[in-house]
Order: C-alpha cells, then structure tokens, then sequence
C-alpha cells in the first residue's frame, strides 16, 4: 500500500465490505447497504472521489445517526402512467429509491420505448452516473438530474438560490466504451471544494465566489459563497430547469426551500427530488447498428486533429473506465487525512477500519 | 419607421406576409409555407435574430432553389411505439417535420405521461424553443434538440466535429410567463458570428477560434475556425450527447458526416436529425398545483439579492417574452443591409419587398 497524493491505495473490495458494514450497523437492511456501499465505492474507483466513501461516507453517517435519514426503506408510488411513475422516497436513501426509479423507467421503456421516474422526498443518491448506467446491459440510453441544497446564484444575483443540480447521460456503444457524460452545472462540484478544503489546498481561478459575491481561491470563503455556473447565465439556466423538473415537478424543495439549508445539518430530511430516464435503443434503430455507429462515432472524435501539447482526445466517461480499471487492480488511493477519520468511525461503530496507519 | 441599431422597423405582419408568399413561389404549400414563415418571424420578434428571417431567409431560399431541400413534404414514420416514433423527414423543410413530431409526441404523453419522437434526415428547423413552447398550452413540459454542421472541436482538438447542436426546455408557469430555457452548447450560435460577418462588428473574446485554434474577434476568421464551447469540456460533452441522440440514433449525419459540410452549400441534403420530448405534468402533479409551484418558485428566484450595478433578475425567456412585446408593438428592426439583401430576392422572385428604402 504505496502511499499516492498523500494517500494510502486500498484494495476495493476492502473499503466496500468495510462500508456495507458501517450501513448495516446503523439499521440499514442487508440488500440496502451493499447497494448504497456499491454507489459510492464505484464513485471512487472512476476516480470521482467527490461523490465517493472518501467525502460522503462521514455526511451519510452523521445524518443516519441524526435521523435524518430513514434506514429502512418505505417508499411508494404516488402516481403512475404507461411511461411515468412518481415515487415518494419517504426519505429513504437516496440510492434505495434511485435504484428502485431506474429499474421501473427501464422496464417501461421495454414496453413503450421510454419512460420517465421521479423520486419526491429523497436524499443525496451518490454520483448521477451510477443511474444512467444501469440502462446501459439493457440496450438502452440512461438519464438521470437531481437537484441539491442551494450553492450557485442566479446570473446577477448574490445569494445561493440553486444547487449544482447535476445530471448524467449514458449511451451504448459496441467494441467501444459507452458514452457517459455526467457533469454539475458548475464550473466544479461542490464535492470538489470539499475535498480541497480537506486538503488545505487553493481553488483554482473560475471555480467559486465568497459571500460577497467576489471571486476566491480561498475553499473555506467557498464554502460560505457561491459556486460559478459553467457559461454564465447558461448554466444557470440548466441549473434552474433541473430544480423546476427535480424540485417543484415532483412536489419536493426547490430553491432555497430544504429544511436543511446547510450541508452539516444532521437532523432534518434533505427532501431532494431526482428523475430517470430510459430511452429504448430499439425503438428508434436495432441494437447492433446502433453500436456500430456509435462505434464510428467515438472513433472519429478520438481521430481529431489535435492541439499543441495535446496527445489525446477523450471521450466523456473515458478516463473514468480507465480509472476504475487501474484502481481496481491497484487499490483506491484515500488521503490520509481521510484514512484518520475512518479510523475513528471505526472505532466508535465497533467496526475497525482495515487498515493500519502506519 | 425609425432607424434602430442601423435597421429599420418594420411591422412583424408585412414581414410574415411577405416571408410566407416567399416560400410559396418557392413551392412549398400554403399551410407549411405558413408554418416556416410563422417560426422564422417568431424569432425575430422574441429578439432571437439569428434565427429569423434577418439571418436564415436567404439561405433556405437558396437551398430550396438548389434542390438541397425537398418543398414539399412526404415524410413517414420508420418506427413507432406506445412513447417513441422514428419520422423520416425525407428532406423536408425542419419546420414542418419538426411540426409534426412535436405534436406526435404531445398526443403519445397525453396517453402514456411522456414521448420522445425523433426525425431523420431533416433540415434547420428555426429555433429549438419554438417547438418545445409548443407543449406549454397542453400544460406539458417540451423539449428539443438538434444536431448541425461541424462548428466545434472535440475537447483538446483542432478540427470542427460537433455542431452548436442546440437544446430548449419550456416549462409552463401560472400566472408568471414560462421558463423558456433555449441555447446552444457553445459561448455564442453560428448565427450570431454569422450577423457579426454582415455587420462588420468584431467579436468578444472568449467566442470563437480561427483555423488555427487561436482565439480570434474576426468574425470572417471564426466562420472558417472553431466556435468555443460552454464551460470547456463539459460543453463538449453536452454537444456530443446531443449528437449522438440527434445524429447517430436517428440514422442521419453526425459528426463529420455531412452531405453537405459547409452552410454555403445549396445542393446536397442537410441531413440533420431532431428530437422532441414531451413530459404530461399531471402525470406527475395537478396541473394548478404545479402551476402555483413555479410561480412561486420564479418569484423567489426574481427577489434574489442582486450584485452591483444589476437591477433585475432575469428568468430564462424572460428577456424573449419581453422583446416580442416590444417588437409586436413597434415592429421588428431589420438591418440595412438585410432590407437590400430582400429587396433583391423580392425583384428576383417577383414579389417586392414591401418597405420602400428610403
């Protein structure tokens, strides 16, 4: 276990049996937490440590214990059509009730080529990618948003009125990867704050304002401000549409309007709403033709002509497979700062971290 | 009709009137002729000049003149199911498959709760917010995208292989307008480099590249060079998404692939692809119930503290809503040398300009 950007590299099945543990301990049933453990250890092997054990794991486990989080699960549907569902989370985890979303809008879509599912009264469901690739082994095309606690003004304004409200595309290809575009309507996530704060460690130029609306490179100023939208008034305009579809389209918070206006706030539910969606291949082209173009497709972006000093071009989504591949055979590097915390987590669950820090 | 901005104002009905009987001595029967001429004027009066009559007339009378677009319409549908359906435009004018399909998928999600209908081998279709503000009376969400012409490098590439590939979202609110969200994956439209070009106007940094890639404000320098994308490779990643549903799931052009690869073009198809969705609100909630939800929502986001020196906030479309009650009133500026440019296309096809150059 070579230490690697000031972290030790853990092999993943480790961290993920450790962290299927600490959920189960906290009241989570057995199928539940493997799930949950899952989402966020595939997070951290794609290298989107943002949306990993490595930042969430403590958030999720003070607001389990806070009770603002239900462990067990206790969802149901509100309303239903051919193509939709709206489901009630009942608070729940996010992951539970994204799981059970996005396995309903695939089997629509099986029936009437797309369908759309959304979660009221949920919580934070992990990395958007991690939904919209499940429509990927069906032959399908994945989506999935969610909106968040506010973080980003609207264009001219001074307070935080709108969350990074991310959203995830994933599409199918053949010999190639799948296409897996998964992005915050931010400059950068604020996960990515979080873990540079964590790390003492300055922004960079562009990424956020303080609370007085002036750029800062400062993480902790970052924190307390505003989160800059890609574009301009362009990010946030997709910014406030997924808050109108995810927030008020599914009768959950939207805006300003969470019970708990701060991350840290462990006791009252987050409310967020989430949507996903699943567009049959096959409906519109067979499968094999479809993965033939897509194959095509990727190929000649990869050919393009490229920039000084550039050697490759990337598809989205394709640094992630080959993070997840180089982490799966050498393990997932957790800073050390955060090996501490799990040590200390450990040791008050009963359930010690299974890593010696040495 | 005074001068504005070095244009003449000029009532939207004399243009519509004109522009419609344009189209039909073209060929194109008196319904769709109505149609396209009702989607480019709605442009202009909604400020969207790039997308109105002021840029594009010339150009679809040229390609309807070349034989490059079919005028009349002879589209079928290649696949369909309960919320999809697969339309071949056959090289119809944009407009009027892009008419059909929009109000396909409103009938399939007022049954089903949501469709996505797709064309292949379609033109320039206008503005993407025309079609998706055509489910806000049926009190549905609308949505729309299209792929284009190469215009933007991949990511770290030097060679134009994604279109501006442009997406709209129109969500229906109370008693406040719509949220009517419409832009392209790039800082600024082809158009708009395109009305510089007429204008002689440099542009502002940060829009475009030359040929080369270096940033450039020429705007004849851009038209052969690279247009920048939102927030760098997440605009990338959005245009490239937006391709692969418009372009490669339809079975018409993507990427490079176009028959025609330059806009000057006026003989070979366009080829592009088109999507639109439809989301049935009550499948989700009461209509007034969500409507009461995103007035409130809107009214929240309007009373956000403001930064220095900006006296409103401003709701995507809002802006649009305001211009076209502007220009219904006062007339819609036409730029100088667009009026010699139509003045001559009315003595060419025998149907004059009806404003006199004073």
């Amino acid at each position: 276990m070579a230490g690697v950007d000031g972290g030790i590299l853990i092999p993943a099945e480790t961290l993920r049996g450790w962290t299927r543990r600490v959920f189960e301990r906290l009241g989570v049933g057995e199928e539940d937490a493997a799930l949950v453990a899952d989402s966020l250890i595939e997070a951290n092997l794609r290298g989107v440590d943002t949306h990993g054990i490595t930042r969430v794991l403590g958030a999720y486990v003070r607001r389990l214990q806070g009770g603002a989080v239900n462990p067990r699960t206790a969802f149901t549907i509100l309303r239903e059509s051919a193509s939709t569902a709206l489901i009630d989370a009942r608070n729940s985890l996010g992951q539970v009730t994204a799981n059970h979303a996005m396995r309903l809008a695939i089997s629509k879509a099986h029936t009437t080529g797309v369908a759309f599912v959304a979660t009221a009264h949920a919580n934070h469901y992990g990395a958007a990618a991690y939904w919209a690739m499940m429509a990927l082994p069906e032959g399908m095309i994945g989506f999935s948003a969610t909106n968040a606690l506010p973080t980003v003004a609207p264009a001219g304004g001074l307070t935080p009125m709108l969350g990074t409200n991310p959203f995830a595309v994933a599409i199918p290809a053949g010999h190639e990867q799948p296409m897996v575009l998964d992005l915050a309507t931010t400059v950068v996530a604020r996960g990515r704050i979080v873990l540079h704060a964590k790390q003492n460690k300055p922004l960079q130029p562009g990424w956020a304002y303080d609370a007085a609306g002036r750029p800062t490179l400062d993480p902790q100023a970052a924190l307390q401000g505003l989160l800059a939208p890609i574009g301009g008034y362009k990010g946030y305009g997709i910014s406030l549409a997924v808050d109108m579809l995810c927030g008020v389209l599914t009768g959950s918070s939207f805006g300003t309007r969470f019970p708990s206006a701060r991350g840290d706030n462990v006791r009252d539910p987050r409310d967020v709403g989430s949507l996903f969606a699943a567009i049959n291949v096959a409906s519109f082209m067979d499968l094999p033709e479809f993965q033939a173009r897509m194959d095509a497709a990727i190929r000649e972006i990869k050919a393009c002509e490229k920039a000084e000093g550039v050697t490759r071009i990337y598809i989205p989504g394709e640094i992630e497979f080959e993070t997840k591949a180089k982490r799966l055979a050498e393990g997932i590097p957790i800073p050390e700062v955060v090996v501490e915390e799990f040590q200390a987590l450990g040791r008050e669950l009963a359930l010690p971290f299974p890593v010696a820090w040495t």
